[in-house]
C-alpha cells in the first residue's frame, strides 16, 4: 500500500452522510475540524512544521537543510478539504493527499530540496456554508474583505466570525496576508477533472490553460403569503411562478450563449404545504467562456426574471454574491510542468469551468494546475470518481514536478 | 376590557417570530406546549375541569349542576392553537378564545346549562410539522390510523411519536376514541374567514355550508447531482426544470377547472449553489368544488409533470399524503345557529376552501361553523387580520348559540 492509499483511506469516513453517501464537510463544522487535525497529524508525521495562518488556511513546511528565517520562493502544492453538500470524496482532498504523497515520493528518491516546499489546504473553498467560494484564498489576496467575510451568514444565521470563534479561532485576525504571499514561489494545485475530456482522449493527466469567468447571484422574489386553499388565483402574488419561469429562462439563455447557468439552491418561505410562499430565494450559478458573454448572460436572465415577476405583481431583487474574472494560467509554470511530465507523452491542456484557489491566487503569485481523469465527469455528487491507478499517476506526476522544481 | 381581550392579549407573543412577525406554533413545540398550559389555566380559572385526551386534544368541561358520570350530548365549541409556518394570530386561536369568552358571557347572563358544555382545542390542525392536517381530530374518528400517525416525520426526521414522548405524552395511547365521540352532541367551530366574502357584503358573521374536497400530494423529482459549472447542458439530469414546468402546469390546470392548486413547500437536495440538484421534493395542495373535479385536476397535473420529467430523463413519483372528501354541514345544526342569530339579521351562508376539524368530525357527530369577517381575506400569513369589534360580535354570537342550545 502506498502512502497515498493509507492517507486516502484514513479520511474516507469523515463527514460522509450515511444515507446519501455524500460528503458534508462544511467550513468550521466538526467534519472540517477533524480534517484539519488529520492535516496537522500528516504534517507532523513527516517532520514538516505545521501552521494555520490568520485566515484559517493550513500549511506544512519542508525547508532545505540549514534554511534559516522566513521561507521564500517556495514550491507550494495542495488544494482544499471542505465539500459542497453531498459532494464527492475527490474534489479537494485528492490534491491535498497527493501533495503529501508527492513529498513522500520525492524523499524516497533521495531528493534534497534547494528551496522551501509546502503542502497547503485552503479554507472554505466551496463556500457551501457561507455562500462565498474560496474564502481562505480570497482573504489572503484581499479579493474578499475581512469585514464582509466576518459578516457572512449560514442558513441558520450563524456568521463566519461566530463559527470561527466557536472553533477556537480568532476572526479578528482575518485579512490580507502579504507575508504569506511573499513566501510562495509557485502554487501548483492538483484536482480531479470536473468533466470527461480526459476520458474521451484516454489520458490520465492534463494541465490547466484557464478558468472560465464565473459568479453567483442571489435572486429574491417577494410576493405575499396567503392561504393556498382559500385565495383565488386572481388574488395571488405567488413568487413561485416567476421563479419557475426564471429557471427556464436561465437554461435557454445559457444554451444561446454556449454557457452554463443553474439554479441549484432554493429557499422557500414560509415553506408550508398549505401556504402560498411569501418569498423565494434562489441562487444563480453562471459561467461563460469570456467575461463579456457572462455579463450578457446574467443581464438577460435578470431582465427576463424581472419581467415574469412584474407580471405577477412580485418584487425581484438580484444581488451579485461573487464574480471571478477569467484566469489564464501563466505560460511559464505551465511549460515547466509539461517539461517535467514528458515521460507521460504530450500532456493535454484543458480549460475548466470550475473555480479554484489557484485561480484566486493567480492574481498575486504564479500558479498552475494538474487534472486527474474523471471517467464519468460527475462532480459535486457522491458519484464523483477517479480510478486509484490514475490517482497514483497524479501523485507521481506531482512528485515529478516537485523534483524538477526543488531538486 | 372584555375577557376576550385579556385572553387574546395573553397569547399574542407565544411563538411569534421577531423578524417575520408570523407565528410558528408547531405541534409539540415549546410554543405549542405553552399554549396548552394557557388552555389549562383558562379552564381552571373558570372552574372547568381540564383534560387532555389520548390524542392530545384539550377539553375544558362545564357540567350542569348535579350532573354525575360521563358527559353526554354536550355542546362543544373551540378550534385549534397550532399554526402554519409564519401564520397569523387568528387562524385557530380565535375560535378557542371566543369559546372561553362565550362561556363567560353565558354565565354573566345567568344561564345555567341543562346539558354539558365543553371548550375544545384539537391537536395539530395545520399539519405544519408532520405533513398531515387535522391529526388530533382524525385520530379521534379513526380517519388517521395510530400507527401511521406515530411514524409521521418532521423535516428533521423526528417522528410524531418521538415528539410526543419528548413532551411527556404517551404516543402508544393514540387511536380512535369512541368514548370521546359519544360525549359530543354538537361541535360548533368559530373561525376567522379565509377569504373576503363577508367584507364584500359588509357583514361580520357567516355560517358555513360546506368544505371543498381537498388534499396534499408529494411530487418527488429525481435527477442526478453534478457540478453546476462543469456539466454540459446536454449531459444534465436537472430535476429543477421539470419541477418548474409543473408549477405552471398546476396553475393552468387549476384555472381550467375553476379550482386552486399550489406548490407552496419545496425541499431541494443537496441545495448547493454550485451543484445541479439531485432531487426536488414539492408538495401540491389542490382543492375543487367537487371530488370528481379534484381527481381530474390532480391527474392532469401529475400526467403533465410526468411528461416534463420524462423529457429530461428525470424520475417522478407522486404520492398522496391526504385527501379529504367534500363536507356538507348538516342542515339541522345550521338552521339552529341561524335561528339563534336572528338579531344579526339574515346571516350569510358560505362554503369554505379550507379544511377544519369540524369537517373531520362531521363524519361522526353533528357539526357547524361560524366565520368572522377578514377584511383583507389574507390567511396563513402574518397579515391575517380581523377587527376587534368583529371578534366581539363573534364571541357574542357564539354565546347566543350556546344559550339557545344549553339554556
Amino acid at each position: 500500500m502506498t502512502s497515498f492509499d493509507s492517507m486516502w483511506g484514513s479520511i474516507l469516513d469523515v463527514g460522509q452522510d450515511t444515507n446519501t453517501r455524500g460528503y458534508r464537510r462544511f467550513a468550521w463544522s466538526d467534519a472540517d475540524l477533524t480534517l484539519r487535525e488529520w492535516f496537522r497529524g500528516s504534517a507532523e508525521a513527516r517532520g514538516m512544521s505545521y501552521e494555520e495562518d490568520r485566515n484559517g488556511n493550513l500549511w506544512a513546511w519542508w525547508l532545505p537543510p540549514g534554511w534559516t528565517g522566513e521561507p521564500t520562493g517556495a514550491f507550494v502544492t495542495g488544494s482544499h478539504l471542505d465539500s459542497v453538500p453531498d459532494g464527492g470524496a475527490f474534489d479537494g482532498p485528492l490534491g491535498v493527499v497527493s501533495a503529501f504523497a508527492a513529498v513522500d515520493i520525492v524523499r524516497e528518491r533521495g531528493v534534497v530540496p534547494t528551496i522551501p516546499v509546502a503542502v497547503a489546504a485552503f479554507s472554505d473553498e466551496e463556500g457551501a456554508r457561507f455562500g462565498v467560494a474560496c474564502v481562505g484564498s480570497q482573504l489572503v489576496t484581499g479579493a474578499l474583505g475581512a469585514d464582509r467575510a466576518r459578516g457572512l451568514r449560514d442558513n441558520d444565521g450563524v456568521t463566519l466570525a461566530e463559527a470561527m470563534t466557536r472553533a477556537g479561532r480568532k476572526p479578528e485576525h482575518l485579512g490580507v496576508d502579504e507575508a504569506m504571499l511573499n513566501r510562495i514561489g509557485v502554487y501548483v494545485e492538483l484536482h480531479v477533472e470536473q468533466g470527461r475530456a480526459l476520458d474521451l482522449v484516454d489520458r490520465p493527466i492534463a494541465v490547466a490553460s484557464s478558468i472560465w469567468p464565473h459568479g453567483r447571484w442571489e435572486f429574491v422574489f417577494d410576493g405575499a403569503a396567503n392561504h393556498a386553499g382559500t385565495t383565488r388565483l386572481a388574488d395571488r402574488r405567488d413568487p413561485m411562478l416567476a421563479f419557475a419561469s426564471s429557471v427556464h429562462a436561465a437554461r435557454s439563455a445559457a444554451a444561446r450563449h454556449e454557457a452554463v447557468a443553474t439554479f441549484g439552491k432554493v429557499l422557500v418561505s414560509p415553506n408550508g404545504a398549505n401556504a402560498i410562499p411569501s418569498r423565494i430565494r434562489a441562487w444563480l450559478d453562471a459561467r461563460a467562456a469570456d467575461e463579456e458573454t457572462l455579463t450578457a448572460l446574467v443581464e438577460q436572465i435578470s431582465r427576463e426574471a424581472g419581467g415574469f415577476a412584474s407580471s405577477d405583481d412580485v418584487d425581484l431583487h438580484v444581488t451579485v454574491e461573487s464574480v471571478t474574472p477569467i484566469v489564464e494560467f501563466p505560460e511559464g509554470p505551465r511549460a515547466r510542468l509539461q517539461r517535467a511530465l514528458t515521460r507521460l507523452g504530450d500532456v493535454p491542456v484543458l480549460p475548466t469551468q470550475a473555480g479554484h484557489d489557484a485561480g484566486i491566487l493567480s492574481a498575486k503569485v504564479p500558479t498552475a494546475m494538474l487534472f486527474v481523469r474523471n471517467p464519468t465527469g460527475v462532480s459535486h455528487s457522491p458519484e464523483e470518481h477517479a480510478e486509484t491507478a490514475d490517482c497514483h499517476v497524479g501523485a507521481e506526476a506531482l512528485a515529478d514536478v516537485m523534483t524538477e522544481w526543488v531538486g
